[in-house]
């Protein structure tokens, strides 16, 4: 059975698994419910599974939660459904997964990647937000599925079905990885360090989404990843009655407010891309009280590494500056890191000539370049480090609001296009 | 037996009246536990209790929580030991009493106020913290009594007992109001509107703490009271992936920053003292999504009316041109207010005749003006429109730290000299 | 002659003088045309007129400007008319002048002080100005007498003619004290060092303007007086082409920027009133060029010594916080200062009692609060920590527009008003 | 004779003619004694040379200083030594000059494009500044040469001397533009509109300098272009006595620095490069005047129209903004604008293949994306839109800061090998 046929018959189920993912979304190394009901399928599939602190090296993750918030989301997990065993097999900030099926001959170790967590975001509940009105909207608080990792999921098991079930044409290795924590680049560095890809020869990526001018169309790499680094930082005043003596008070919000505005005003590099957020901002306790503590999450991209630590140190220089203007204290920490990611040109020409001919996309461009951050960086750049081949690829989709948006929406069509292609391109280097 | 003696020989209990109140803070409108405790003592000393809707103008009431809060505030009280029967009657949002006792004779309607809420601070665990090496450290997460409002209602209650013990010693009548959500001034209007000081000759507000140089000292005025007003601001702006396209955002949290530097900036006011609080600033979900949303809570102050109407209005410029500069909307609702409270003179220097010879301060100024704000005003300014006296008193404390500060502590030895002072003004009047 | 009548006789001469005064401004240690017309007159007058380096103590002098505008104004003034052996004889940064009378019998040392100098306006020609209208704006780019420092000038020299042509009715000594550079508080300091004052028995200070409220009213005592402090703070940075290499640069104007944002946002200090305000900003070269220099021109002010020194502690954090959040170096130069003024209460209770009977002014209130800054404080802190006894006084005017305004106009009759005051108390203890 | 060999004939009187312009920088509009002396020369070496309104759409010129500057920048040019009669009829803001020499036979029209107007920059006198060592620093006040236009205008009276001593060799017609007021990109729109270039069918545009790794490199296309906006924005208020009624002013400053910071904030925009900058901020009088003005000179960039006008967009929304803030109100007015420019990639290829071979450059790259603006834009754009061929060509050279820095300072070998390959491509298309 062509892939094509595969997905058309498994359409109903395809649509159904994605729909769960949706409504169940959890956040980065909380991904317990998620990465037990992959685990689950493919054991039952017949792949060999390896997860938690196998597929880990537990010194290089990043921006892990509190063990309270991940006790919760273990349990949340097992109310909800998960196998009990594979929760606990993962254990605290351990949600990561690689699968894995030798065929019968001689053959090319082809991985495929996919991530699995969600985002801080609460969902929409307008009536013309489709999950909202199909009964699938997020039931977990303040996160929701709004980069299509849920979509991803349901595409590399979808991959997984087609090729355990034609298992006897293909020879070389099948290599599928789940990964724990993309959102704050956070999770793929430990995979990539524990040498989960050493053996691989032929790496890919993708993702789902991206811009409505790429509806319908696959793009066989992204040359525009940006570095990427997370930071975390915090402001340590001194809180006064704000009538009664607001001149003993050290104001950390004045000196969070000044660096935030400042952060956002680093003047753009001339060499290449850059992007500053500051993304959560937190302070004060009450309204009466000076405020003693500001908390700033912010991250910077480069197009490069240099215009990456361009932004880092500037970064550092305000913060401080900006603490010592309101005789403050201040801590920066990092929560996640990321390079700008390699791409092998010729492999993803030879994709574009894979994928064409099925006709099912408008357009197979050779490049799209959206200006993200991926930690999958950390799978290509080690594949191409070690001799082999990687790309990186994007399955354009209709979003109907921008990616991290509480409307945020792919369409399924695209998402069942792309297991075409990812089946497509599977059989080729396997067949 | 003397006021003195009183106090003297009650001084264990009222101490751990006052760890107890301590230990169990509650912020405004939740004063469940706190209420139920002073309703439940003034009840068993023979008082005339009315409470919830009887006591207050619902309509007046301001900066509610939401139901869900209250709730859970009564559910904890329960918990933690309060008259099931008042919490109900109390219900949402009423946590208000007037406690009232007729003895013999013509005289006098003599009141005094206290009030009953905490902090939304988290109190400080160090060693060196009384509360905290004493084992009376807030149980409440984000509650702590950082203004003194624990040893207020001790100060009532002791108060109210040696009234009750001496009652035939008396005529006239004494009326002890206790007040929900001082903090915030969001509380007192209610009662005054609902009439409970109408019949009042005589009114007294009092604070404890306020300035180390005022420790050990009892001062009989207060003309520095600041009138305030509460505001929350909220900006609604449009959230984006901050990597694939900040373009696309309307960024709240840059519309909020600017607000808050340039609030603080509003330019002194040459008429008079003039206070900018921002206290809390949340913005923003995720760090790599443009923050759609920053919530802004703040206070103004002014020496009087048109100064405090001044910081609204070039306030409410300033968050609308900051909004309009990011392409946001925005919303402002008032939380609370309070004008400026006036003061009796003379009835100021017959607290000071009668105070001074007791010999138990160190000194009994007639003035200290603190740059507060109380709605207390509301009844002061009350009384004295309908041609009653009125003063507020500050019982002054070598606190550890500002009011509102984790550390904030007060001298226990001055609030049983409190109790004292207010014990001999109450006789004074009702003799 | 009464000084009533003299003045009504004189009015016109006196209305030319001020006119003449105000078409002439000149800037701080620049009143070389002012003060070489006040010594003339003077000397023609018959006192004994001491200038320049004989009133000065030099190294007290502050915030001078360079040699090259001082010439120019010399050449300007001499010019304009300016009797040019009084200009060289004062010289460079010494428009200081001291004009005595010693009459016949035994009495006081009686001082009055007068401030000559302009302001950095630009004059309004609007034809609802009156000096726009009347053919005196100033003829002086960028100065303006918006002040009525004219008036000041025009006051002295009446009170000295009356007081010339009645002096065998007097006993005592009159002292007139012509000072510069009131504007920035840099004159006074200098001339109370060099010990001008340190024979005064009463010395009077006075000032026209202020309030609308105070139109036609003489008030006794300014008790209102701010400590204050100039300063200035260069930001350097370094430049680059804005649009080939914005990284490279160090930007200080934002520097800047943010030090304004923040300065402005000092808080309030409880203790009493406190000013900021940058007044003047320059920054960078072009348009297209990163801006590599940043200047601020600044004061400081507070109610007490130690209010106006917590503003100049907090600045100079903010500035410094400010240069390090942009790589830029700084430097902070203090441009002016003076101290809060005291004031002989006894005395101004005496001047009410002389000036009230007078039946000139609307009312005659013991204090009027201003809230400006003065370095007559120097001359009147002198003599009264040396036994003698001083106030100062506010000759209440109907001014069109706020001090410092282009707009702001003064009444020509309260001037004359202020006249007939100033020489009836100097009547009165000089009979 | 070969370029090369004419040039090293001429070396030391093209490196005194750099040096003149060097020490005569004139400012954009300005530019008389640079031009007269550059039509002199044409005219001596038998050039058609039009001038002034000739050669200029009037309605088309953007940033004009004020009569006053242009006046005394002429009599300046005339003092020193430009030639009267060029200057006069040159006029008010009409420094602009064509020059044309037909050859002998059928041929092109080659055109080459040279800018003359200097920086608003204050140039460096330090020892190691070889202009300042070499005694050619600038003597004219706050202008310099910082973006090597005194190079170019060396280089197109180098070229116009070598063609014009072989015109018996050449066919077709040679132009040479000599443009004012490229700083700002205010000049050429003027020119193109008046159809210098309609009848073009080669167009060079070039530029020295620009980074050090470029040393000794001739690039042969620019497709870097940014579009550009220049703005100017006045924010006015209301001044007061900031010690004395500073409640009663309406800060322009406050408005100015809270629109520069924001307008740094911009956020970048996700489909391409994007500038800010805000080069010259000057607010206020005086330092105790609350500042009523505040003047911003500011341009954006971006690498596409759509970005540019993204850029205004948000420039406008948040002048606005500020403005509102402060109770300023605010005006916008337009000072230069140019698009993105348009290369013939062939030609650049055909310019790489005629100047690799001379041997004189380290490399001769296809293209260097500089990143800068550039009104030439408007002579590729035209020329290219009529269906003739145009590139921009970059010269580089180690430069010793900068562009528009005090230190900026070209190497003049660069300048002269910059000539020789002016010269051959001139002379390939004109053989």
């Amino acid at each position: 059975m062509s892939v094509k046929d595969f997905v058309q018959q498994r359409r109903d189920a395809l649509i159904a698994m994605r729909r769960d993912f949706h409504m169940y979304p959890e956040p980065a190394w909380l991904e317990y419910r998620s990465a037990a009901k992959v685990a689950d399928t493919l054991i039952s599939l017949g792949y060999d599974v390896a997860l938690g602190a196998d597929v880990l090296d537990l010194e290089s993750r990043m921006g892990l939660p509190s063990d309270e918030v991940m006790k919760a989301a273990m349990d949340r997990a097992i109310e909800e459904g998960a196998n009990l065993e594979l929760v606990e097999k993962m254990g605290y900030g351990k949600t990561a997964i690689v699968a894995t099926m030798k065929f019968g001959g001689e053959g090319p170790v082809v991985a495929f990647r996919v991530d699995m967590d969600s985002n801080d975001v609460i969902e929409a509940k307008d009536d013309n937000h489709v999950p909202a009105k199909g009964g699938f909207r997020s039931c977990h608080d303040k996160a929701m599925h709004a980069c299509g990792h849920d979509a991803h999921m349901t595409m590399g098991l979808g991959l997984a079905e087609y090729l355990a079930a034609h298992k006897d044409e293909f020879k070389g290795t099948i290599k599928l990885i789940f990964q724990p924590a993309e959102e704050g680049v956070r999770g793929a560095k430990a995979m990539a360090e524990a040498g989960v890809v050493d053996d691989v020869d032929l790496m890919f990526g993708m993702h789902i989404g991206f811009n409505e001018n790429l509806s319908n169309c696959f793009a066989c790499s992204d040359h525009g990843f940006l570095a990427t680094t997370k930071l975390d930082a915090v402001f340590h005043g001194y809180s006064a009655h704000a009538g009664g003596s607001p001149e003993k008070a050290q104001n950390a919000m004045l000196a969070g407010c000044t660096a935030v505005l400042n952060l956002q005003a680093i003047a753009r590099h001339s060499q290449g891309a850059s992007r500053m957020n500051v993304g959560v901002f937190e302070s004060g306790t009450g309204r009466n009280v000076t405020p003693d503590v500001a908390v700033l999450k912010l991250e910077t991209r480069g197009a490069t590494t240099e215009i990456n630590d361009y932004m880092i140190e500037r970064s550092k220089t305000i913060i401080k500056g900006a603490a010592e203007m309101h005789d403050c204290t201040f801590e920066i920490t990092k929560q996640g890191e990321t390079p700008a990611g390699r791409i092998s040109d010729d492999l993803a020409h030879e994709v574009q000539a894979i994928v064409e001919p099925l006709g099912i996309f408008k357009e197979v461009p050779f490049d799209y370049s959206g200006g993200g951050s991926e930690d999958c960086a950390y799978f290509l750049n080690r594949v191409i480090e070690r001799g082999g081949r990687a790309t990186y690829m994007v399955v354009g989709s209709a979003i109907k609001a921008p990616h991290h948006n509480p409307l945020f929406d792919i369409d399924e069509e695209d998402m069942l296009n792309g297991i075409v292609a990812l089946g497509t391109i599977a059989t080729h280097y396997l067949k």
